[in-house]
């Protein structure tokens, strides 16, 4: 069967050489000494032409062809392959390369324009810029004219099969239960703003608690960069990055954030790698795992003498209660990315609803501040003191990425659902987890969601793990529990 | 003039796609972690078979032919463009993708085989492999009927326009020059073998002695692998390596060599910068640019304060005279890695005469270690006491480098030559090594020969900045005046 053949030579390719495409984006975070930026932005712009034209080549189309006539013949193996080759090829070729340019642009641009419209709290500024981006989402998504709400078709590009009315549903049941939660939370100052722990320490116990749960030195890197990420170079070649700042333990819990996306992609059966199916099936679902093992391993109470131990092994002494206390505290705050458990979500649940209203035209970016300012009032009971602490904190919109926020709630959710189900088939880990001892949950989360890769979509896998669709109610449990403490 | 366009457009890609392929082999042997290795490899290959095809495709030559005929309308820089690429596309294209296909092949199974018959000291067992590198060879110089010697072929993928008679002429003066030189050194202990420098002191001297002639974090990285390299991945962007073992000095010599080689493609002309001509112009002025910093800089008696400087304030306390002394020992010994400036060339020397008789088919895989013991024993006045220590030692002929070991006496040639003609023109540098001011060098290196980048290749290069061809003269000078001491 020869299309087969050039068609997985084909995807063998693409893979081998987006690797290299990981690489230069890793390198550029962690090693690149900063003059090199300009020509990385070159190196990496060549190999996406390169790699974009070879994805949506005609003769992709024709082998594609070929196959869904004969499809038949397949394994299951290789109907997957196909099914996949031919959603990615069909959504690549429907729009134009004169738009995803323009994209590329605005994106870059507004990335500019926002950096300094945030240094200056100065929304005005950055709001051309914004424009040109929700407009130029308004017109890809106008490439999908199948979609009910235009909004969808961005959320395919991260969610593929995901609609806007079932987040909608899921988020309106995570306001309701998380509102009346949070304003019941004990009120209190900042437990891990309080904590002081030497950067030397942060290292060692990073260090330590990664080796626990299985970070060796012949697969993994674990280095340092601005914003933490995890990129894999290979099944076997993993980098993660976490970094070191004053607010307590940001360090430990976002090394075993990004060690829960590492370990997904780790896990993927390998006879999907070099093809189009040995990745993660969606963000929600990638987030699921990071959000697994920060939430429900990293800071849940029986894991908590783990890290104390680590730290007062590093010359720390940390009792395992107040360590737990810290990384658990509710406490509603402004910005995103330093939220606790319970009052990230209702951030998300904001950038939602806003930004489904902009992709489709019911709020204006003129209006957009105001409607920023009155939802974190009311979601989370919040007054925001000006744009740079609020409209303008996230790069997202400023990058042109619409339809992303959503996999950070989802993702917490879909967690707090694993979770409850690992537990129910495994019995509590309560034990093992005070042990560190963590290969069954590594295996039940391989069993259940990472060796599939691409093979099931978001809400099929879920499904296919816990008997049902994502569900909001045992993340809301779980919250609860924090909050009553 | 579209084709020129075209052109330009073409090599910019390549040398954009080529830079990503440096950063994946210096990941490789900088940071990956070693079970990345069998991905990367994909990774690397898949890349290299991209950029085969598209240096190597037919418009390429249908624009080469189209320029060619309007000549007369380019500039000179387009010219040399245009000669350069036409040269390269004409070398590319005479050598069948099969014939490139064998070649890595039995280079990759070659350096396996090379590897534990080298731990076992058992030349019988790389024999077979050796074997066919050679015949491979012979097949590839045959592609490139017009050369007077087969060997020549091999030549002017490192050296272009280089012949092996002008070689033979060359070594021939430096061997009848070398040998009485050496037979007259003072016999002594190894001087830098008793050097015990605590590697932290060693890295602190490394960076110390490394920002004094002009190494900043912005542009540049400075890590360690197992064996020293440089690696340019634009510009702006360079990355050297040392490594840190007992052996005395070898960290700090190390990275003032690979300082040399990096600082070369960093003076390169802007304007070269995306094009075919914006790399070295050989191995052997490559050489030529590592060898200058190692030798005339970071091994004389005037930069030997400013080491000794560094490594004092790291708590090592060393005289400049013990420094000089012991990095310029005259000592003759087995391998060639660790050989003292003086006796160095004549290792190459020994390697080339072996290398082109294998080539030309005037001696045989089998006959080659008694003619290796022979050499050494000749040329260096050494007893070989097995394989292992001897014609086993390097790599090259495992992963099939015929034509590549002249470079590294040519390039200690050329060094003293233009360091002859940069003290001629500025007058003696004793005083400004002294306080390590190296800006005046750094200045007449980018004049006389950086600048061009591959515009000039070897012996125009160094006759366009000495007046004279390649002279062995000034070397051997230098080399009398070490051993007068």
């Amino acid at each position: 069967m020869p299309a087969l053949e050039a068609l997985r030579a084909r995807l063998a390719e693409l893979g081998d050489l987006s690797a290299l495409g990981r690489l230069g984006s890793w390198d550029q975070q962690v090693m690149m000494p900063r003059d090199g930026a300009a020509a990385r932005a070159n190196q990496l712009a060549a190999l996406d032409r390169l790699t974009h034209g070879l994805a949506t080549a005609d003769e992709v189309g024709e082998w594609l062809d070929e196959l869904e006539a004969d499809g038949n013949e397949l394994d299951d193996l290789d109907r997957d392959v196909l099914r996949i080759a031919r959603r990615d090829w069909d959504r690549q070729r429907r729009v134009p390369g004169e738009l995803v340019g323009e994209q590329s642009q605005a994106a870059a641009e507004g990335q500019v324009a926002w950096r300094s419209a945030r240094e200056e709290a100065d929304f005005a500024a950055f709001a051309p810029a914004l424009r040109r981006n929700v407009e130029l989402a308004q017109s890809y998504a106008a490439c999908f004219p199948q979609t009910a709400h235009p909004y969808d078709a961005l959320l395919d590009d991260y969610d593929f099969g995901l609609r806007s009315d079932r987040i909608q549903t899921l988020f309106a049941r995570l306001a309701e239960g998380l509102t009346p939660l949070i304003e019941s939370a004990p009120q209190g100052a900042d437990r891990l703003a309080a904590l002081n722990i030497p950067v030397k320490t942060q290292q060692a116990a990073v260090r330590g608690t990664l080796r626990r749960i299985g970070v060796s030195d012949a697969g993994w890197r674990v280095d340092v960069s601005a914003h933490p990420f995890s990129e894999s170079l290979s099944q076997r070649d993993t980098r993660i990055t976490t970094r070191y700042d004053n607010r307590g333990l940001d360090s430990i819990t976002g090394a075993i954030h990004e060690f829960g996306h590492a370990l997904y992609e780790r896990q993927i059966a390998p006879e999907l790698e070099r093809t189009n199916l040995g990745g993660g099936a969606s963000m929600s679902i990638h987030e699921s795992q990071s959000k697994l093992w920060e939430n429900h391993v990293g800071c849940s109470a029986s894991f908590a003498p783990v890290i104390a131990g680590e730290l007062t092994a590093a010359g720390y002494a940390l009792e395992p209660d107040d360590l737990f206390a810290a990384l658990t505290q509710v406490r509603p705050s402004l910005i995103r990315v330093s939220a606790d458990q319970v009052t990230y979500p209702l951030h998300i649940v904001l950038r939602f609803e806003l930004e489904s209203a902009l992709i489709g035209g019911e709020l204006s970016v003129e209006d957009l501040p105001a409607a920023w300012n009155d939802g974190m009032r009311r979601l989370l009971g919040v007054e925001v003191p000006d744009d740079g602490g609020g409209v303008l904190q996230d790069i997202h919109w400023s990058a042109g990425l619409f339809g992303y926020f959503p996999s950070y709630a989802l993702g917490t959710v879909i967690a707090a659902q694993l979770w409850q189900q690992l537990e129910l088939d495994l019995g509590s880990q309560e034990d093992a987890l005070r042990r560190a001892e963590v290969g069954e949950i590594r295996d039940w989360l391989r069993e259940r969601i990472h060796r599939y890769g691409r093979r099931l979509d978001t809400e099929p896998l879920v499904e296919q793990a816990t008997g049902r669709g994502i569900d909001a109610e045992p993340f809301l449990a779980h919250a609860a529990a924090l909050v009553r403490g």
